[in-house]
Formats: structure tokens, sequence, C-alpha cells
């Protein structure tokens, strides 16, 4: 089967389009013929080698942790789907991705697709739905009516961290540029602040949850927009405990698993037109190393997808 | 080249995956190299040889008048694009279709796809979308505020005229099956009426406006629905000016055609998130048939499309 891989890490040039083994499934596995991917910056993190320690994956190594496809055969100890299912993914990182024609996956991890789009959007959608998702519901344990401020909300997990807001009754304040304000408002955003301001910025005050998308100084900025026992969120470092406890507030870190249970709960949402997947590049995998260029310079709104076969 | 075409009118069996030539392009056509294509009921409706005595089309036919992909080469006189351009077209229906890898389609029936759906999502739309458009804006002259029924709202005209008035301004009830309700809903149907529930249906009165998307028995109840110089719309077939003139109402039909400038304008609803695409089926262009099987028999919920090629 046809999948792309890296032999080396560094450049996008190291991707290599080539013929791989087929995926041999385990007991608990499913095989999904693949019909699209998509890229979240993970993929190339561990292209370019930062997560080697920590991940220590024999090369080659096929990259890519969403997937939507079809079911084409399933593990003997599998009575949860069947071939055929359409279903979609985020499979464990520490396995061979989903840019390929093939990939194995636990059925553990694998929830049946949202009926009313498409493999590409679905595959757009699980990395970042289920991080927006531990965030602030799993972890900050978001309420309706609570006043929510998310962190780059043009980003992949802003705008699906945006709607998942508006759906469970938050009112969302959303930072991104001036030139992105219309996009995010119409991811249902109550108020943008144009994070180059840093008047609107210092404006945001009393907020319940802030999620950090960004880390840094963005971090260090949002304690202060938190009213007192508010929740700091984030996804890129963990906030200090002592400065949550200084703060009077409280802090959270989610570092992202597979969850199929909320990819479940997310299906209906996209299935009641609560949240809708944005696509901001399409791209075959032949031109995987394309792909990784446009997701690492950061100039698309919205997520970027590798067509990896057809339904 | 790949195409799905007919030699004979028939079965969906009749509809061969061959080897086609490549389309020749005129001084004002594009060549689209194409991602997807969508399938409308005039698809299997000219399969079957209904039309061919108005169409006349040469045999074999490529099947097919939804299209998006991405610009190949251009004819000597277009200028209104370039290779590389991603784009959407509802292309001349007396022309082959795109059914295929490749399509040949005038420049001025093309617009850019919208940035925010997928390939795939965009080839759902022109057909439908410049359908609802034509009947609800064009014909009718919806304004914000007016009371709008649109009959079948889950298919697939039905379920963006929902969308497209209420992006109008205007107030809608929209028919379907008890089943199908919920998604109507979330549509954005203000209320919706089970069209086999006769007290509801009658109860349906004082609209400005009946979009008439099923004809016959439908078309005749819905006179009396419209309040006096109300709009009758219809798709199906024409109402009569003297019915309308002994009513005290008026009445429009649209025959759709292709129009680049309604493509256009629907873009930017799309990419404000006001119009979402519906996907009820995937099929790869292999699979022609199949699809043709499950647009007839009417179960699916949303558009059906074909993967053609890749981005």
């Amino acid at each position: 089967m046809k999948a792309a891989r890296i032999h080396d890490y560094g450049t996008p040039e190291v991707i290599r389009v080539e013929d791989a083994p087929m995926p041999e499934i385990g007991p608990d596995d499913l095989l999904i013929r693949t019909v699209a991917a998509s890229v979240n910056p993970v993929d190339w993190k561990i292209r370019r080698g930062y997560l080697a320690q920590m991940l220590n994956h024999p090369l080659p190594l096929t990259l890519g942790w969403d997937v939507s496809g079809i079911v084409e055969s399933v593990g003997s100890n599998v009575t949860t789907f069947k071939p055929g299912d359409a279903v979609y993914s985020r499979p464990d990182i520490r396995r061979n991705g989903s840019y390929a024609e093939y990939i194995a996956v636990r059925a553990s991890e694998v929830a049946l697709k949202p009926a009313t789009i498409s493999h590409v959007e679905a595959a757009s959608l699980p990395l970042v739905s289920i991080t927006a998702w531990e965030a602030l519901i799993t972890s900050a344990g978001m309420q309706p009516g609570q006043r929510v401020l998310i962190h780059a909300g043009a980003g992949g997990v802003g705008s699906i961290a945006i709607q998942l807001a508006k759906a469970k009754g938050a009112h969302v304040t959303a930072t991104a540029s001036a030139a992105k304000s219309t996009f995010v408002r119409s991811l249902g955003a109550d108020e943008v602040i144009d994070y180059r301001d840093p008047a609107a910025f210092a404006a945001a005050r009393d907020l319940d949850i802030v999620f950090d998308t960004i880390g840094g100084d963005t971090q260090e900025a949002s304690w202060a927009m938190l009213k007192p026992g508010g929740f700091l969120v984030s996804i890129t470092q963990p906030p200090k405990p002592e400065r949550a406890e200084a703060e009077g507030k409280r802090a959270g870190f989610v570092f992202i698993d597979p969850n199929a249970a909320i990819l479940r709960d997310l299906a209906t949402l996209v299935d009641e037109g609560k949240i809708r997947p944005v696509i901001g590049g399409e791209y075959r995998l032949d031109h995987a190393a394309r792909a990784h260029e446009a997701s690492e310079t950061g100039r698309t709104t919205g997520k970027i997808v590798l067509y990896t076969g057809q339904p």
C-alpha cells in the first residue's frame, strides 16, 4: 500500500511517499481503509524529531494521527464494528499513522463518523476536537453561562473550541488577528479581541475560563484575565500550581490522548449542526511534504487535509 | 482518463467506468482536474433517457453536472482563471459531465470554490444552490421578514433553500417526515410540518412564498397556503398562470441553468458560516452505479458525492 513515511527526522523533504507493508492487525484492532487524514502540528514536531526521545518510534514511521475511512476488517476480539462501517479516529500516536491507504487502530479509539459530513471533514476533527473537549469540559468543567476566553480562536483547536463552548451555552471571547475577526465571529464568538491591540487585550477581565493554546507570554497574560477562582487551562505548557495558588485561581493541563467517547458525543453535535469542520487546505497523499510546509508556516485558516484514498 | 459514461439509456448498470478521451477545451473553456462530483436527480433522469429528446446528447455520454476541482489549463480567451485555482461549477448539461477525472467547462459557468469547505462539500452545492437561489430570490423576490414554506426541506434543494431563506432573514416553515424533523430544524427551520399529518399540513396558511419542489398534489395544496398576492414558485412543473390569476396569487417556474454570479455570492455565504453543505453518501467513481441506486431510492439525507480525483 501507499504511505507517506519518514526514514530520518528533518525538513519536509524527508517525507517519502512509497510502498509500505500492509498494517497487521491485532485481536483488538480494526484495519481501516482510509479516505482522508488531517495534518496537525504534532505531525511535523514528530517529523522534526522533537518527540523522538519521548516516543522512541522505530523508523521508517508513517505520519498522521487523524483519520476517517471505512472498516476493512476487524480483529478476533472486536464486536463493536464491522467491515463497511464509516468511522473516524484519533489513533495512538505511538503506532504508525494515517498518511497511508490503510491503518491499524485499536477499536477502543474509534467511533462512527458523523453522518452529515464527508470523510474529508471528519478527518479534520478528532485530534483538535478531543483537545478542545478535554480542556474546556473535562479539565475546566465549563458550565452554561460561563464567560470563556479562547486564545487563537482561528486556529485548529481554537476554531472547534469556540463552537464547542457556544454549543454548551458559554459566552465566548476569542483572540484573533484583525484579518480573521470575521471568520472567528462566524464560528459563534460573541466578542473578538485583536491580540495585537494591547488595550483590548488588557480589557479582558473577570473570565471564568481562559483556554491557553499558545503558552509563553500568552499564558502569563492569562492569569490577570481570570476572575478569582477562575480556571486557566493550557495545552502547550503546564501552568505552575504554585502560581495558580498565589493568584487564587485554578489551572489544568491537557495532553491529548485518543478518546472514542468524546468522538461519539462530538458526532452528535456535528449532526445537529452545532459544530462544523473548517477546511483550509487539501492535498493528495503524494504532496504530504507540501501539506507540512503549509501547516508549519501557519498561514492557513482551517485544517489541512490529505486525501489518502476513496470511499 | 477515467470516466463514468453511458453508451445506452437504462438502469444503473448501463454506467461504465472506463477510459475516455481527454476533454478538448475551446477558447472560452477551462479544463478542470476534478476532485469531486455530486449526484443529482437530473443525472439519473438523463441516464434513463427521459431527457433524450430535449438534450439530444451524442453517446457515449459522461454523466454528472456538479463539480469541484483544480484548473488544469485555460482557453486562449480566458483571463478570469489560471491553472491551480480551486473552482466549483454547475456546468452546461448539454456537454459531457463531471463523473470523470477531467471536464471542460466554460469559464463563465465557474466560480472560485468557497475557501472554508472541502472540494467534496463544494461539489455538493452548485446545482441545488443555484436552483434554490433562482427560485426564492430571483423568481419569488424573497424579502427579509417574509414567511416562506419549503416543501421537502430535508431534500437536496430543500436543505439549501432553508439555510438560504434563513440567511436572508425569512421566517421558514419546512415540510419533512417526522424522522427528519430534527435534521430540518438543525438547518434553521423555525417550524417543521409533518407532510403526512393532514391537519398540520392544512394549518399552514397566510404564507408569502411557497417553494414547491415536488409538484402534483403538493403544488395543488400549495395555493391555499399562500396569502393573497403570495408567490408560488416551482421547480418541478410550471404553475398555470390562469390558476394564479383566479387565486389572486402569483407564480413562477425555475428551470435551472449554470449561473456563476450566484456561485460567487454563495461562496461568501458559505465562508461566513451561513450555509453548510450536507453530505449523505460518498462513493468512489468506480461505484457510480451504486451512487445512482442510492439517489434513486431517495433514502439518504444530504447530497451524494463521487470522489473523482484528488487535489
